[in-house]
């Protein structure tokens, strides 16, 4: 087993010189490179691999129109400045899985594949898990298309300039409904194995999660000669939400009640240094421990910007994700095969996520986080709770592919 | 008379179809396309057209070497959404004031040049007055060569694409001293002469002011998983920059006592939805009616932005330009000469406070507007108010070519 060693072969590809950390933005050059590899390393295990219509990459093992299959993996895409771990972690502990089942002769009664994503991060296009949600039907091909990154490039156009066809996207029911056990493996992005002095958990649910724009108009006019009492200055309705959220999340959140509401994007028109801007607009990441939580949170920052004298404040909600819960009996299957592993619950979306919504079972496994830290350069996960990763998927692919039936 | 005529002339250069602003930046196309403009009117008159080493344009009427020269013009370059007032007003009303005095067969006794200088609004490469800074000697070329615009394009590189030639830029003391007086029309930023209910108004002092980078670090990390107890959240410092700017300014400033404080432009990295930042920049333009109100102003704000627990700040000076003060001998003849017209301080910064600075007698004439908006697409004025002071400005041109001497 050597997960460490691979998630090394890729460590170049997409890293930022200044920041450290990797821009793998969907469909840029450092997403192709990685994609190159994925059917290299395919190829060098004997897996078939296939580009769905979405861009998913799927490696087989095994007939992949049998059913009942049982696929592992997860995605190579980053956030801007991410770490290598967040997403990668999964595809190499899978390819690291198969070839330690392969090197033990195991006879699978079951179709596997390793599966890798496109864009879950939505660190281009600002919608997360495109590849799984236009896959589950949750996201429509026209909509995806229209997506715009940061430079006003379509995701259309950006599909074809990586030569791909954007016609081709569409919702792929019947092949969701072949896989018998989706198994993510993921580094964890917040502090629960820490406190549970444990290297692994199983994933139980994702929390009820969104993202909000915050449109704040006022009166764009000259920062020199504009007395202070006479301005609509729209960064105090930018300054009210970064505060807003911050209180209303703080009084919720604690280790055992989630509530996170997070202003990390903002964009002001024109932007320029001598100029009370005319628009300023700030992103809401909110997630809570239940939909209640999240609403009250949510209603509370909204009374907040709508009193603010002077200035218009439009709200609009780009995604919302209701508590997506992974199947309890291959969840529960998992934690005993794993030696009565810990079960936990988790603030960030996964692709897991968007599948379990539409009915495919699905489990995850966490591997500890030494800092907590993630979406972030310094991102980290020790080389042993890696390797100890790699062995627990290997164990539970294994048990999957020759039990006589998966648990349901 | 025709000063509204013309503006009407370069209404569609540089206009963005969405904000309905101006976006003139130097050496942009918009740019360009004014400098053709100018050289056109300046032709059509008569006069002569050089371009000097820095760029700024000078149409002269009579034997340019001849020192003592009365000087008149403004800049066509916009904040980015600018109007179509605030630089162009100047230079159409100095052609149209050049029209009519020639027309009433003015003999002048000594010569006159209408000017355009060179990127007043500092929109591309955040220095203002460039042109005027390098003519003066007090931005030193490889300085400016070294600035660099949102893209990264540096001054050199956007010069060359000009067709212009970085290595001219030089301090050019020999050519201000040729200035015998220079008289800038702008139109007004600010509310001053509705409340004084007169069109025109005599420029007395510019107030001290500067332009703040204040870096906030933290420590990025994911949105969702992070509990907000753990967050080293730099948005906060924005949060606190925002509104201790406001309240510091807004406790100094009045009709009587001028402070002005304001964060017109922002930057956030990674800036993705789903992320704690790394580090947010704010920029912080602040004036004061005088150093000592601007000093304790800053210093409260630092103060404020000192104590963020778990963020790292630094501030750094970008600019700093004391009071300029108008020549008190031209100003108080203009006033004469217009019948006593009122006197008015501005916060705004102007080309003509940096020729004052290094010595070169100046004076300005401000229109006045109607609503007081300025650097934004809503600026205005009244063609009554716009055709009054081209001929103000014709008035005292006629005056001060045609003296014994200039007034010292």
């Amino acid at each position: 087993m050597s997960v460490t060693g691979h998630l090394s072969d890729i460590a170049a590809i997409g890293r930022d010189a200044t920041s450290g950390g990797y821009r793998r933005l969907a469909w840029t050059d450092a997403d192709l490179a990685l994609r190159e590899w994925f059917i290299g390393q395919a190829s060098g295990l004997g897996l078939d691999v296939e580009t769905d219509r979405n861009g998913n990459l799927w490696a087989w093992w095994g007939d992949a129109s049998a059913g009942d299959a049982v696929v592992t993996g997860s995605h190579l895409d980053s956030v801007p400045d991410g770490g290598n771990y967040d997403g990668p972690l999964g595809v190499v502990s899978a390819f690291a899985a198969v070839a330690e089942l392969k090197r033990r002769g195991v006879q699978p009664r079951r179709p596997l594949a390793v599966a890798c994503f496109t864009d879950e991060e939505g660190g281009r296009f600002g919608v997360a898990c495109i590849g799984s949600r236009l896959a589950a039907g949750v996201l429509t091909p026209d909509k995806a298309r229209a997506l715009r990154d940061v430079d006003g490039i379509t995701m259309d156009e950006a599909l074809r300039r990586a030569g791909r066809d954007p016609e081709a996207l569409r919702a792929e029911p019947e092949r969701l409904a072949r896989i018998g056990a989706f198994v993510e493996l993921h580094v964890e992005q917040g502090r629960g194995l820490i406190d549970l002095g444990a290297p692994i958990a199983v994933g139980t649910a994702i929390l009820p999660h969104g993202r909000w724009r915050v449109d704040i108009a006022g009166q764009p006019n000259h920062a020199g000669t504009t007395l202070i009492a006479d301005r609509r200055d729209p960064m105090m309705g930018l300054a009210m939400l970064i505060e807003s959220a911050r209180r209303e999340a703080a009084e919720r959140d604690s280790i055992a009640h989630a509530a996170r509401a997070t202003v990390g994007k903002v964009r002001c028109t024109p932007n320029a240094v001598n100029a009370i801007p005319a628009e300023v607009t700030g992103w809401l990441d909110a997630r809570a421990q239940d939909e209640a939580t999240l609403d009250a949170m949510l209603e509370a920052i909204g009374r907040d910007l709508l009193d603010l004298p002077g200035l218009h404040v439009q709200i609009a909600m780009e995604s919302r994700t209701p508590a997506q819960r992974f199947d309890p009996s291959l969840s529960t299957a998992l934690a005993t095969m794993l030696g009565g592993a810990p079960l936990l619950a988790t603030g960030a979306g996964h692709d897991a996520g968007v599948l379990a919504e539409v009915g495919v079972p699905t489990a995850m496994l966490f591997v500890r986080n030494p800092t907590g830290i993630s979406h972030s350069p310094e991102e980290h996960a020790e080389d042993a709770d890696c390797e100890a990763g790699g062995v627990a998927l290997a164990y539970v692919l294994a048990e999957l592919l020759t039990a006589d039936t998966l648990p349901r």
